[in-house]
């Protein structure tokens, strides 16, 4: 049997907690682009990709597809196109890793508020690097959202980006 | 004219963004006490204090009374003991600081999350040191809960207190 593939999510959230607005918007993040944040050393490092619908359906509004050359997996009980060799996927975060890890996959990127909180709170996902964004924007699509861990998260790194975000890397312990 | 009183609030946050549990319960904060962070010099450089009623109740319940020394306001529309030289008041924060200034306070440490609010929605907190704690607690009392600031907020500083918590201390621009 294969080991489980490590998992890894890598989010920038608002001081308030969240992903985007109500609608999905994410302009407020805008003056804040174009700062080094290690994001590109992160995705090199990942061989799988799996997103929600939402995110899927923005990526798929970009110009480009850009997890090309990785494998993707959308959580979605719909169709997907898979043009890009995307796959959709409707059960359990344990099963999907038990597939991918006999597909030979070694770390995983986990994005989507949804996806995130399903790995979180069934115990699968190891690492969460979290950039801090200085705005609040009052409302909107919060990362956490419910989810209960109150035991497990353990600091790894924080360090501010330029003057204005914080990044927070926390391991996850297995253990719970 | 005296000068208005620097504003600063100090507090805790779970990662997902709470102060205390529904019900006011902040037991979820005991495996992290004893870390030094810097409260002790803070609290020191305050003169005054202006508290929300529910930080109010919970200091009554206290065996003795925590800030002795230091002027203390209570934003209620309700009576308070007074026992401790503390003192209600019902109207607006700009108000309260063109008086605390005419007091001779310098410093005013701002506490408790309606409080914090007021003062931010107002555009009257300087700094606000966060500490986030490493656990999800799900549901609870936010520290934000809908207020909306999206320029302003410059990070000061950034640091892990011990392996487990972050500290971060912004400084809020007074130009909005």
């Amino acid at each position: 049997m294969s080991a489980r593939p490590r998992t890894s999510a890598f989010v920038g959230i608002s001081l308030d907690g969240f992903l985007a607005r109500p609608d999905g918007a994410i302009d407020w993040l805008k003056p804040f682009e174009g700062e080094e944040h290690g994001y590109t050393a992160f995705f090199d490092s990942v061989d799988t990709l799996v997103i929600g619908r939402k995110t899927y359906d923005f990526v798929l509004t970009m110009e480009a597809w850009p997890y090309a050359g990785k494998r993707c997996v959308v959580m979605t009980h719909h169709p997907v196109a898979g043009h890009n060799g995307e796959r959709a996927y409707a059960g359990l975060p344990a099963d999907l890793l038990a597939q991918l890890a006999a597909e030979g996959a070694r770390h995983v990127y986990v994005d989507g508020g949804a996806v995130i909180r399903a790995f979180l709170a069934a115990g699968l996902l190891d690492e969460l690097t979290i950039t801090i964004v200085p705005v609040l924007i009052g409302v909107g699509l919060p990362l956490f959202g419910g989810v209960e861990l109150e035991s497990g998260l353990v600091l790894e790194q924080v360090k501010p980006l330029g003057d204005r975000m914080a990044q927070l890397r926390y391991r996850i312990s297995r253990a719970r």
